[in-house]
């Protein structure tokens, strides 16, 4: 998504979740923590939106999801969602289903990093949504569960049997989707699952002092990283190098390459401008 | 595979294996003790076969691999296979590897999953067969050793090299087909070759139990799974979103997921019926 | 690349870097300590055209890459390159970020295994050397920093957005690329990025010794094993067990291998050719 404007106007009001945005970096939190953020048609609905909105905005260069509550999010909501999902017609359950993926593509494609801040309980949809995040800061007591079998569903929801096996390896892919099991803090770090593990109760501030240090920091680099990261996992390795090569060339020419420069030849510290 | 019927019949006996069915759980085992399970011409056409059939029916909804003896199985024979291979023409060495392939794309393609118990070696292409497994459940004193170098082969031998990779990461893999030494269960556990170690001689007794809960549980909702894990390696990110939508969509049509939701409402375990 | 002989010359003398050839051993040694191995233009040409010089000699069974002094290699030099880059027209941008990337490219095409020896720092560009090879032998002390986004550049540079999510996953890998801190030889082991830690200082005698057993051995198929898996990690599962099968029956018909049944049923160890 690029930043130019159409006629289509930034959403006021936010119902299903909430934002924050605070130089350079925009928190999203789920706050529905009676229900521990139990995602509702609504809330998808609004995290696909938001996102793209957002991707027009140069102004985000880092994106914190978190929930509010006992835990990070417990997935989609049973009455909500499943309840209604089961007088759904044809059609309708393949909207349901597309708008939940479009979710993951949103975060994968969105041109700033998202760090997912995880506390509690990150089940089902809440684990793909942090597993479709680019980091995953974690309190200690956190836990992963891919519960989807459990409810007679594909452990492949969201575009999870694409994505797990690419950060764990399908071994432990095949075990989490399939099985269901929770996977705590600890073996969550082991097998790869984890970006960082902090003090108990410390994720969300751990989450945000990350956003604030990239969205101050060569904010362009980070999002061609992005790019590249999510574009060469579906390309093959001779194309992967010439579009590595036509992006080091093209941010060769950025400020901040200049910057870094200067800096570094008056011995000071470079002043990041992101582009 | 489908389980429509065709005018093929069953095979009524297997020589160079054992099957045994009961209550959706097949169990397979290399029964050659004396010869540490080394897989013979017979062994590798009863595999392919055998895999075939039990595709076709639907009664089958979990699969275990083992071996009979000292240890899960060697691989092929030297006197038997490498021998022979040595007086093959042209089209007969491409027919046997075609075979030995075809055995592993029906384990990955098979619609249940399979979970292979080692103990004692998986040697050569024994230790294909479990890598090809959704599950490696092991015995501490288990060892796995991709050898195909050390009888002067390529490691990437009935799809290893493709395998392996997405299962423990480039590095180890190299390591591992490229040297050919033997990684026993510690390491394996700990690169992400296992997904279970049990005490020393459990790993048969674990797959089993492993087996009948799959079994007993929403099995179609495995076999997707799975399916999409497969066929996921091997698609782009859009794709597999797109995918898995469907796949849910189709899923939230099923039995099992109307269960679910009664069971829930009703505070009762759910009854699966797999379909 | 394949040794058939053309009118081109072997080159008498590289400049920019140490060539030293033994019964089967290339080892490439970057030779400017008093700048850490900093690479140059010259450099990176040099190792382009020095690889393409040694696909084409069948004589090399295995390469060692290491650094002189008191690091692998620092990356590229902030003078002679960054400078030069800010003065640089869109072409030679072009021109310039297409080298670097041939280099990987001829790293992971060359048809003998590649093994980084690697102390002290890699970084940047040396990161990217040492992540395209084979084989990573580090001293406990060595550590790697994929620095491009603190030079304002993208972290993807010579597809390392394509390799390192292959090798560590793409948690580990974008958080090393997008973040640029260093990586220290334990956790580098822990994630998958080192084949193996070797007692401090050990590392370049290790590599060398890894070399010439890989150069032994039955080298025709390590290259095989080699240029399956750089060829299976862009390949779906079908294609790939069909290239191993061709592969194999090919590799059955070599010398080595009725080598190694000779040797077997002789019991005596294999007497490698390396064809």
């Amino acid at each position: 998504m690029s930043p130019f404007p159409s006629s289509a106007t930034r959403t006021e009001r936010w119902r299903h979740l909430r934002l924050d945005q605070c130089d350079g970096v925009a928190t999203v939190t789920l706050a529905c923590p009676e229900r521990l953020n139990a995602l509702t048609f609504g809330a998808y609905a609004d995290l696909r939106d938001l996102l793209a909105e957002l991707a027009r905005e140069r102004a985000v260069r880092a994106l914190v999801l978190g929930g509010e509550g006992r835990g990070f999010c417990s997935g989609g909501d049973v009455d909500d969602i499943i309840g209604a999902t089961l007088t759904m017609d044809t059609a309708q359950l393949l909207d349901f289903n597309r708008m939940t993926g479009q979710v993951v593509r949103a975060i994968r494609e969105s041109p700033f990093p998202v760090i997912a801040a995880v506390h509690g309980v990150a089940a089902g949809a809440g684990a793909v949504l942090a597993l479709a995040a680019d980091f995953r800061i974690a309190d200690p007591s956190a836990r992963f569960v891919f519960l989807f079998t459990k409810v007679g569903l594909s452990g492949g929801d969201m575009g999870a049997a694409y994505l797990l096996p690419r950060v764990v390896g399908l071994g432990h892919a095949t075990r989490l989707l399939m099985l269901g099991e929770a996977v705590r803090a600890p073996e969550a770090e082991r097998i790869g699952l984890l970006s960082e593990v902090t003090e108990e109760g410390r994720a969300p501030a751990r989450a945000a002092e990350l956003a604030r240090t990239l969205a101050e920091g060569p904010a362009l680099a980070h999002a061609q990283t992005k790019a590249l990261l999510t574009a060469e996992l579906d390309m093959p390795l001779a194309a992967s190098v010439e579009l590595d090569a036509a992006t080091q060339a093209l941010l060769m020419t950025s400020e901040d390459y200049a910057e870094f420069h200067a800096a570094f030849t008056a011995k000071r510290p470079p002043r990041w401008r992101g582009r």
